[in-house]
This record gives C-alpha cells, sequence and structure tokens, in this order.
C-alpha cells in the first residue's frame, strides 16, 4: 500500500467539511434517472498526480511521497502504477491517463526505450485484468526531450520527426494493447519561438502528414479509439498550431481528417487561447467534434497553464451543461489534468485536490440537469429563433431566399427592432440551480 | 408614474425563477442576528440607470423609457429624479449615487450650469424629505466634457485645473446640501495617453494640491461625509495615476493626506488592474482605508470595463467576507456601478438587473457569513500563523530581535520544512457556504 | 476647400521633423526596381476620418473641423465627400474605403435610405472620374443601428437578417458602381454576449447561407471585386464568430466558401486575439488568404481596440516583409483604419496621423526588402530545413514513407540534438535592417 | 578557458551582420560628450548564464556548456566563476550581479552553507583584484528552497523568517566583502496563493520589519551600498507583494523605509503589471526613488516572465531617455537579468544574446541622447504646461489658491478649450530618432 494514511474517500453529504469525504459526489446518486458516475467518467493524469514533484520554474522539487526514497527507476515505476491503483480505488475514479514517458524511463536508443516501456505496460495488465479500472487514453510526450527543442511532428529535423512518427506508433500500440479508449496528440512544441526561423508552411503540412499516418497505422492495427487532438495557444512555445478548437479545425478540414478527429478540451487552454471553457465546448459539439474533456481550470489574472483543480461551479455547472446536450462524452470522459498547488505537498493534499474536483463537478452536474429539467433556459431559447421556424426565416434557413428576395420582403419596412435579450436574468437561473442543487 | 408597467418586487424565496421578485434578498431576514438590510447598503448609480442611453463605440443609442419623448431638458432632469426615487421603492434601495452633470445640463459659463445644477437639487431635496432614501455618494464628472480631454486636475491647462476646482467646490456643496454620507473622486482623465508629452511630476504634484484644496474645503463649510478615491488602471486614457488601491494610497501618504481618504472599490476596476476584487478590499481593509464598493463585474476575458451586474456569487461571497471582516462598509455602501447589456433594453430588463444583483450579494452575504459563523476558515489561519504567537515568532512580530539574534538561532538547524497550505480544500469550505447558504 | 490651412504635403528627407511632411515616404523613390507607391496601396478609412467626432465612452465629441456648422445632412454628406478627395489629394492618397452608413444618412425605410446613398454615390462619381483615386473596398454597415442589437445575419431575428442581407446587395451594388476592388466583411456584431441565450449553431450555419447569397449576387450582376472576411475576436461583443484567421477559415471550409474570400487582416484585431500582427499575414499568406490589411496598430497593454495609427517600425517592417512574400497585396491595399487620439482633435492633427503612418509604413518596406535583399534571414531558413530537401525528409515531404518505415529508420539511432534557431540574431538583424534603411 | 571557441567581441560598425560582432555598441565612442561604456553599465546576470540549463515547465535541461561533465560541486561552483570573468572580458562588460545560491552549493546547515559560499567568495576576490570587474549588487535566493514554499520574510512559519533573515545578513556581508554597489531584494515568493490562507496584515508587517532589520545590520557593519527592491507583480506566487514601483513606495512609506531603499525595475516585470517599461522608471524618477535596471524584455502578448535579451529599440530608446533624465544609474546599471531562448543551446548563442542586447541599448543610447539633444520633445512639453509658469498656473503650483479663488477666477468664462497632445507626432520623432541614431 503506498497511500498508508489514507482510507477510502466515503461520502457524508451536503453538509461535509471533512477534506477527505465527499459532500456531493456520490457514486450511486441517480441524477434524473441517471448514475452520478455514468455521466462522470472522471480520470486520474498519470503525469501530475505521479510524476509531478512540485518544481515551478522558481522553485525546487518539495512534494512528500511514500516512493521518494526508492532509487531503481524501473521498481519505482512499477510502484507508482501500483500507487496509481490503490488512488483509483480509493476516490472511485475508473480511469486514468498517460504519456509514454510518464510511466516508464527512456533508454539511449528508441528500442531500448520501448523495452522498458513493454516492462511497465505488461505490470500495467496485471492490474487492469479485475475490470476495475480502464485506460482513458494514451498519448505520447514529445515536449521534454531536449530532441523536441524545435518541435515533433513540425521540427525544423527530420530525424526528429522520424523518431516523433515512430514513438506515437508505440503509443498508439501500446494505448491499444491497454485498452484504451482514445488516443490524445497534444502538440506542446508544435508552433514557433519567432515567426523569423519558421517555414510555417511545411510546419503545418509536416502535421498534416504525421496526422495522416497516425491515421493509417490505426487502421493497419486495428486501434479502434477516438483520436483526438488538444487544442493549447502557447505555453512552452510562444505559439501553438493547435491555437484553439476553430484552429485546429481549420487545419483537419484542410487535410481533409475532420472525420477521422475529435478534441479534447482543456478549460485552462480555453482561457489562455480567450474562450470560455464553455466556448470551447459548445463550438467542438455543434461541429460534432466533442470528445473529451481535460478537467482543471486556470486563473484568468494570471498568463500561464496553472493547472488547477476544478473548483468553480460556475465552470462545471456550463461544461456539464454543454456535455449533457452533447449527449455525454462516451468513450471520452473527465480527465483531471490538474495539479495541486505547490504548497499542498503532502499526501493527504493530493486526494483533497481530487475530492475537490469531483465534488465540484458532482454539483455542477446536479445544477446542469436541473437547469435542463427546468427548462427555462431552452424554451426562452425556443422563443428567441421563433422567427426562424416560419414565414421567411423558414425560407432563410431551407435556402428558398436570395437577397433579391429579401430586399422585396425588407425594403419599405419600418420599426425593426428585436426583443431584448436578458443575460441578467439567465446569470440568475444559474444561481437559482447552484444554490437549488444541493437542497 | 415613470415605470407604470412593473410593481413593487417581492421576495418569493430561494426556489423563485420570476425576472421580476427576489428569491434572496429579503431585507428584514436576519443573517446571524443582523437584518440584511443594514449589511446590504444598496444603492442606485444615477449616471447607468438614468443616463445610460445604450450607446456603446460601434451603435447608436437602443433604450427604451417612458421619458424619451421629453425634451425641454430641465423637464427631463426632474423627470429622471422622480423616477430615480419610484425605482427606490420598488426595488427596496435606500441610497442613490450621483454626478453632477448627470442630474442637470450645463450651460455655458459654470455659474450658468450651478443655476441648473441648484434647480435640479431643489428637486431632489423635496423627494427626500420623508426620508426614505439617501445619499450614499456625490461626485463631478471632470471626464466627459471635452475641457478635460488631457485631464482636470492633472491637465496641462491652469483654467482647466481651476474649472475642475470650481467644480468640485460646487459638488461637495451639494452632496452636504443633500446629506450626502461620502463624496467620491474618481479620476477618469487623471493620468496619460502617452509619457511623451506628459510630464508626471507636475501633474500628480497638482493631484496632491487638488485634494489638498478639497479637504480645507470640506473643513470650511463643514461637509463631514467621507472623502473616497476610486481607483482604476486605465480606461479612457492609457494610465491612470490612481491606478489601483496600493497606488492610489502611495500617493496619499507622499502628499500626507492618507487621514483624509478611504477607496471607494470597484470590482471591475480591480480586475483591470491584474487584482481580484477580493485583493482591492483586503488590501484597504487591512490599512484602515475599505470605504465604499462599487458593486459590479467584469469579464476577465475582457480588457474593458463592461460593469455588468454582479451575478458572480463567488465574488459576492468573497467581497461580504471582508467587508464583514472590515465591521461592514458605513457609511459607506454597495453601490450599483452597473448597466444592463446593451440588449437588454426594456424597462424590465432594468429591473431584473438590479435584482440580479441584489440577490446575487443577498446569497452571498449568507454564504459569507456563514463561513464566519463555521469558523474552519479563520481557525485554519490561526494554526498557520501560530509560530507568530510565542517564542522566536512573538518577539519578531514584538521587535526584540535582530539579524544576528535570528542567525544565531537557526544557524545550526535542520529540515525547516512548513506545512501545507490545503488551497484545494479552502476553495471547497467556499463551495460548501455557497451551496448550503440557501438551505 | 475644406481643409484651408493645410498644403499638399512633401517628402523632405529622413532627417525632417516637420510635422507637415514626410521624412520617409517618396511615392517615387525606387526601392529595389520598384516604385514606393506600387508596394504602398495606401487607403484612407472615411469613418474615422470624416466621422470621428472625438467621442468616447466617457467622453463627449471634441474634433474641430470646418464642416462643423453645417446642419443639412445631405449638404453635410457631400461636403464631406469633397474633403476626402481633397485629404486624398493633399497626401498623396490614392485610395478610400467606406462604410454605406458613413457617407449617407438613413431614412425610415431601406428603399428610402437607399435613395439618399445613390445620392451621395453620384456625388462620389464626379469626384472619381479624372482617375486619380479609386475605391480600394466598400461594406455595409450592420452594427450601429440599434436593430442588429443581437447581431445582422446571425441576428435572432429572421427580419433583422433579411434587413443585413438587402442592405449588403445594396452596398455591393454601389461598390461595382463606384469601381471598388473589394468589397469587405466585418461581422461586428455576429458573436454573442452570453452563451446562455444563444444558438450558435443556427447563427453560425446562417452566417453560411447569408455569405453564400452574397457569392451568388455578386456572380449575378458580375462584381468581380474580391471578397474579404475582416475577423476580429471581440468588441463590440464578447465573442465574435469571425475571431481570428484560422476560425474564419475553419468557417469559410465549412461552407465551401474558401476560394470566394481572401482575408481584410486588422493589426489591432490580431493582438485583441492574441496574436501578432504578423502571425496573421503569415497564416493567410501560406494559406493563399491574405487579400488585404488595415493598417493600424494597438496597445498590447491595453484591452480594446484602440485603432492607433501605425507608428511601430517593427510591425510595419515584418507587415511588409510577409507582404512582399506574398507578392504584395493588389488589389488589396493598405487601408488607415485608424483614428487618431482624443487630445488630436485638430485637422493638423489628422494630416499628421496620416503622414506618420505613411512615413512609418514607408520605412518599414525599405527595411523589409533591405532584408530580403540582404538574405541572411532567407538563407537561414533553407539550412535550418534543408534536412527535408533529401534523403528521409524528401521521403517524408513526399509521402512515401509511413510510421513503421520512419521506426526502422530510426530505432537504433542514438544523440539526436538539433541545431540552434538563433532568435537572438535573428531579432538583430531586424534591428540591422531598421537602422540601415533610412541610410 | 571556458569558452575555448569564441574570441574577444569587436565593434565593426553599423553594417555588421556577424552575429558575433559588435554592431553599435562601441564601448571608446562618445555620445555628445559621454563615454558610451560610462552611460551603459551593462551586468551580466550569473543565474541565468551560468545556471540556466534550458529547462522549462515542459521540457528538460538542454544547454551544452564545456562544464557539463563536472561533477564536483566545489569545483563546479569555481569553474563557473572562471567562465563568468572569461565572458566579461570578452564582451567587455564590467559588472555581474549573483544570488549567494547561484554561486555555491547549500550544506544541511545554514553554517554549512556559509561556509562553502565562503570558499567561493575567496575565489572570486581573487578575480576581482585586477579591478576590471565589479559587483553590481548581490543578492540571497528566498526562492528555490522548498523551505520557502510560503514565502520568506512573509512565510507563515516564524522558523523560515529566521532562517531568510540569517541568509540575508549573510548575503549582505558577502556583498560587502566583494565590494558590491547595490544590494537587491525581489520576493519572488512574497505574496499569496490564495487569501483564504493568507494574513496579509501580518505578513506585510513581518516585511516592513525584515526590511528594517537589513537596514539597521547594514549600518551596523557599514555596508554603504544602496538597497534596491524589485517589483513583480505575479509567478511563481499569484500574487506579490511588491507588485509594482507604486505598489512598492506604498510599503516603504508605510514602514518609514523610503530614504532607505530605491528600485530595481525589470522590463518585464514592468508589463506584467500592466505597464510599460518606461512608466515604471519615469514614476520611479519622479519620485527620486530609479536606482538600477534589469535589462531583458518581455512578451506581451505572454503572461509569463520570458525574461528574453533585450532587443527592442522601442524600449531601449524610451529607457536610456529616462535614465538620462535621472542622471544615469549610478551607482545602479543595466543588468541583463536575460536568457536566451531554450532553442539557443549553445555558447555562441550565449554570446550572441548578450551581443544583441547590448548593440540594441547602444543604439537605444544614441537615440535618445539625439531626442534630449534635438530638444523637440522637451521644447514641446515645456509649452505644453507653460500655463503652470505664471498668472493662475504659478499660484496653484505655489500653493497660493483655494477652491474659492479658483471659483471666482473661472466662474464666468466661455470657450475653455485646450490645446491639442500631438501624439502621432511625437511618435514620429522617436522613430526619426532610431531611424538617424546609426548613420
Amino acid at each position: 500500500m503506498i497511500f498508508k494514511d489514507i482510507d477510502k474517500i466515503r461520502y457524508m453529504g451536503p453538509d461535509n467539511r471533512d477534506p477527505l469525504a465527499f459532500s456531493f459526489y456520490d457514486p450511486e446518486e441517480e441524477v434524473f434517472g441517471v448514475k452520478m458516475s455514468d455521466y462522470l467518467r472522471f480520470s486520474i493524469a498519470f503525469w501530475h498526480t505521479f510524476k509531478g514533484d512540485g518544481k515551478d520554474m522558481f522553485g525546487e522539487p518539495n512534494v512528500r511521497r511514500g516512493w521518494s526514497s526508492i532509487k531503481d527507476e524501473m521498481t519505482l515505476a512499477k510502484i507508482k502504477i501500483d500507487g496509481l491503483f490503490e488512488l483509483c480505488e480509493k476516490l472511485d475514479i475508473k480511469y486514468f491517463c498517460f504519456h509514454d514517458r510518464d510511466i516508464a524511463p527512456e533508454g539511449e536508443t528508441l528500442r531500448e526505450t520501448n523495452r522498458k516501456l513493454d516492462e511497465v505496460v505488461g505490470h500495467i495488465k496485471d492490474h487492469l485484468k479485475d475490470g476495475k479500472v480502464r485506460v482513458l487514453w494514451g498519448t505520447a510526450n514529445l515536449f521534454s526531450n531536449p530532441r523536441f527543442v524545435h518541435g515533433a511532428a513540425t521540427s525544423c529535423s527530420a530525424e526528429v520527426f522520424a523518431y516523433a512518427a515512430a514513438q506515437v506508433k508505440k503509443a498508439i500500440e501500446i494505448t491499444k494493447e491497454l485498452g484504451g479508449e482514445n488516443y490524445v496528440f497534444w502538440g506542446g512544441r508544435e508552433g514557433y519561438e519567432t515567426l523569423l526561423n519558421t517555414d510555417m508552411s511545411l510546419e503545418i503540412d509536416n502535421l498534416g502528414r504525421f496526422m495522416k499516418m497516425a491515421v493509417d497505422y490505426a487502421k493497419e492495427i486495428g486501434f479502434t479509439g477516438q483520436f483526438l487532438i488538444e487544442p493549447k495557444p502557447m505555453e512552452p512555445t510562444k505559439h501553438q498550431y493547435d491555437f484553439d478548437v476553430a484552429n485546429s479545425l481549420a487545419f483537419l478540414r484542410k487535410y481533409g481528417l475532420e472525420n477521422n478527429f475529435k478534441f479534447n478540451i482543456e478549460a485552462n487552454h480555453a482561457t489562455l487561447a480567450g474562450h470560455t471553457f464553455q466556448h470551447e465546448l459548445r463550438y467542438a459539439r455543434i461541429n460534432g467534434m466533442l470528445g473529451s474533456v481535460d478537467a482543471n481550470q486556470g486563473d484568468t489574472l494570471l498568463g500561464w497553464d496553472t493547472d488547477q483543480f476544478p473548483t468553480d461551479l460556475y465552470t462545471t455547472t456550463l461544461a456539464m451543461y454543454e456535455i449533457a446536450l452533447n449527449g455525454g462524452l462516451k468513450p471520452g470522459g473527465l480527465n483531471f489534468d490538474a495539479k495541486v498547488r505547490r504548497g499542498s505537498m503532502e499526501e493527504k493534499n493530493l486526494f483533497a485536490g481530487h475530492i475537490a474536483g469531483m465534488d465540484t463537478f458532482a454539483l455542477g452536474l446536479k445544477a446542469a440537469i436541473l437547469l435542463l429539467e427546468e427548462g427555462s433556459i431552452e424554451k426562452l431559447l425556443q422563443e428567441r429563433y421563433s422567427s426562424f421556424s416560419s414565414g421567411i426565416g423558414k425560407e432563410i434557413v431551407d435556402g428558398t431566399v436570395s437577397f433579391k428576395s429579401l430586399e422585396s420582403y425588407i425594403i419599405d419596412r419600418k420599426n425593426i427592432f428585436p426583443e431584448p435579450s436578458n443575460q441578467e436574468y439567465l446569470e440568475r437561473l444559474v444561481n437559482w440551480a447552484i444554490a437549488n442543487a444541493a437542497r
């Protein structure tokens, strides 16, 4: 047992103030007929939770973990896997996500690296056997190693491109082997530091070629998981090619890849790109591209990726609203791509962070479903756009009008003055839902 | 009657979804022994509510008000005053705030302008007689007229400085005459567009001279209301001298004015300056400078002053937390320096906006008091700093140590490793309070 | 004559410090064999220059113009047109851009409005006869009138959609009639204030329908000018659908319109979207979509559209670098969508602002061409990507490899370590060009 | 010799394009009678240049240095010192700055740490003997070690406060021993992550106590160097107490310390706080508080401290303008608190980065002095404020007026309308200076 001092986390009800118990997350509770745990497909992010050491740009590692005395890297790798499954069990979380380099150390060549990786993958498979926990998605870390300093699929070096291709090949293979339901591409270094040294045209074309090869290879080996792109506008680069959902969609449409991918949308990446999280979810949803979610939050007064555990009820309520309208996220989920603050350096804080996120999503889910069931927002929406359901509006939607016919229709009308939009009232309805969700 | 279609707003309880009724604001309700209306000294901002016409930088006026057909400017001015008192009565709001130029039109000279102003002031006094409504604060508009294009007290023109002085003199006089409890200085044009044409040293010195004269004049005429500075970092200027609370405090301390002023803190100005609203309230509070509040909210993804009605429960909860620790705001209050969105152009929206703000503050108050009464946050705080209550910590606070004695104390110690700070748990406690406040 | 006190602006050479003479803009000067005026297709923006009155969100109109005493709106409209052609002549500017509503006032119905518009258009045609000045682009103002409060092509009202369609129909017609070389779509209100009341899917589909009808109508009447979309992320709305070039490209590709449009890219809009101006130009260029430019600059420390005259040499140098690599902008140009600061309220400031912009672009052009002719940047670029010109890199580009073959190639390699990227040196090269451009 | 492949850097003149030669920095050149090297007191920042390893939040160390194979930490520490003095000599830089923990490793207790530090200090003293290089400033690193996770002087732990005090005591001692001309306080962790766990009042009082003890100790040991505070608004914390110059000045004035400190102003910190670099320099200057400069630049489209080498001519021109008006910076200087981009991983890039910064400051100096000598800006400034030199304006400045007398003066005046402010022209003058500085 890794987390010796912490027991299984229990649901204690809305008045609970124990940091190590749930107040709102009750997996068996039904929210308008659906089990809460079916809506909330939570996932552990292996990297933050098992590789994060508390280091920041101005500070040294400071976390306190049971495994810190272990020196042998393969032993340590396996012990962390044991810790992962223990954490899942204690938090009642059914999924996890990983990068290839999180779970196993690198060797001198890719062949050697793959060998180490296979050994840890074998260890994971043992844990997966009882079916209690599953892989939400796997991915390849194409940003930490110095070889990726100028990018991976968009590197100026063909050797690096080849290396990245081979690494993703292996990452897809092990994701398949572990039964992963999705595979994610986050292009952390796919962008530029300055345009003065960047052939943007070649780089984006190469990214298109890379993605095409990934799709082909998945077909070849029969990997049927969903491919996901995770947009982020910047950091560590000055500018990333997958800036936001719309930008990435332009990319996919250019290379004819829009049917092979969906999006993994991160709350903190959305705000860094100048969008609300809800905006990105909505935009992906109406384009049929909402795949999965990195459930965290940023600080809009700070300009970097703080990856905080999601504790904002508005964010979770509006996210669950979009997700409910999407018919859920399956095969995607809610991956806690979040790290406890550097001052939360103990194991109990790691649990408390996840509990905070789960509870906030649970209450957000209840508020979202309450809003949908109560129906005022959707009803106001229908009324607002009702002019497009008949008459000239219907003709516009049906495509049976032209500028000429519309001109004839309107040219002599006076006093065209729209109805109010009631934003203040709508914001109050969200408060109503939050305030009533816990009752 | 101005707002003919709208009745007095009633409290309907937490499940209310009527846009024209309160869900959480019940003036008579006691929150841990104090009447809600004693905590929540709401105020109407005359400018947005009676002068705002829906215009924005890209759009023409669009609001629909009962008085729009009135052409005579003095008649119109008085009718708006009637509307103000009617609005106060229907919303159960006891205070209002105004600029001199909101309530009466300008003439060709200041003498003529003052005459018009006096006439409207007389009309207001008639309304005030029954004592139901009071003036929270008055102020002078030193930014709209073209003469203030380069500032008022910090204009490059001595004539403009003189004009501003005379205008503020009159504004203080009428604030006194109307029984105003505070007088506010917002230096909308006191700043610069480019440093290339700015003698910052002279300008800030002049601002100091101006404030000193204001203090002297208030004493001279026996105005005992509180003087308040309202910081804002920018807009309409590139940079305002009263950037934030700390900056303005540096100014006051330089000119020996810190005992003559407190701050009027606006939520949206705080975020434009890169601070949370709570930060500005806290910083003012611990310096004994928290005077009053402009209760609105901005949009941290937008870079201008949106002046939205406050509907964010976190903002209101944490604001009321600071205000409660400040022992309230008296003689200050919560002034709705907020405008309904341009799409909310009807009178009912104007009411709905205020109701949204009042309800959100009411629920925020309940959550804040619940947090304080429950006590976990304050208890954790005490524990966290307990090392300063005895031993070496107490000596530090008492000022009986030096670098030398501290060195002797610490030079051979090992393993100095602080306790965790529990941010994730503390954020959950705020959610606990919000979720339980309405129960 | 409108601008009585100002003579034709002359070129005085690099040491000139007269605000009303050019220091770097010499239309006849050849820059590596091309006439400067052929590169720099400057254009007056009618709205800022002839309709801007100095008003801002906190200030009343304050500009001082010769025409301010004229009351009759049609007389005034024509006098401003006279002023436009006089300004063009005195500044040696060959193009102008306009919105329909800038040049003529509105009537009670669209029919009446069109009649007024036709009258002014006739007046413009008289001026155009001598061929000295041309229309760079026309557009329709679909954002100022209250009817567009919730959008135009994306309004919730079908009547408003119809009105917008009829208005654009007419705007295209007059642009054609006036020989306009382009037609621009800026969707100032095509976006949302809150997602709570927004059917984003219907709205964006409607925008697609609208654009399709515009394309059809242009074909029908034989308008051969280039259609341009001008992206902007926000303001006046919280969020605009044409957020940036990539977002708008995703839109065009979705509705099969990518061959019918290019982009009109504004510097200030680029930075509001979190991109450099150069980024947006580059991204459009490599996608074959760079059409025209709104030549202004913003202030990256301010969060709104300041529309300043472009005086930053880096911005103009790097812009002209991209434009040169694009083979120029024809039939597009450099439209000064810029307004003098509110403190620059006199006519001489209006000239000084344009001169500042023209001079900064002229020097930027010289620096850009110097960089291209000197060739270091392009040479370093070629070297940097040389691994894609042969061997495995060439195979990647040719599409003859797969993840499998790339894995075989790389799996046993060691020490893959890229070359440095020399950003600091490249930035120095830009300084070298700026410092040497004027010599 | 450490940097074996790089010779002494030579001045080659304005047309130079060699990355390893100066184009504008000629130490012996006189700029209007003053030697360039007397204006430009450049300094190496030991931390970035000798401790930076290329690591970022998403990437592993990647720099390539001659010393990378050395394992013994004291040997390595001394070799880096050798490298420092070699770099100074080759770049013709006369100063360096350091943190205590940069130059020597830590031991288990502070006593042991100090012993190691003394050993390296002895090695530095050997190098200093010939007087060619001097210490601009020393400081203590109170942010990297885990003990400082909650702050140093503002930690919640009294033990940490004591440790920080003892560490600063030693750092002042060695700065004195090495002849350092200044001592800097940067409170990287002096702030908070969340107000929910922060006793801001106690923390800021403690910071005041700490600074007071530092002042006392410096007097006690006869350290006569200038104490400097370096403001920064955020990062690594959510909010730092020394947010900007004004905020820090409010702090100093509160605790009566304003005569004991000046400011070390960093360009990138200024922009993170929402100010231009010039604003912070100006504000410090007019308060008599401009002490020294951290010469770097940020990216205003990115929200974190990128610490880039300064290559923007506007920044350096306007900075040197303020510095010249300040009568120089002595005993302060221009410290390159800058790191080469992660892609610039070779030793030649390290040189190229410093050369870029030095050249950009050299050209900026020439442009600034040219502006001052030409005099238009200062002349316009004088004219602009001339109304304060006589008449009512002089009375205002002399303090002989009151609100009453100003009212009498102005109450019947009409048409008060200020002169234009000419921003566009002033911006052109800066371009004129940059374009002519190199000629």
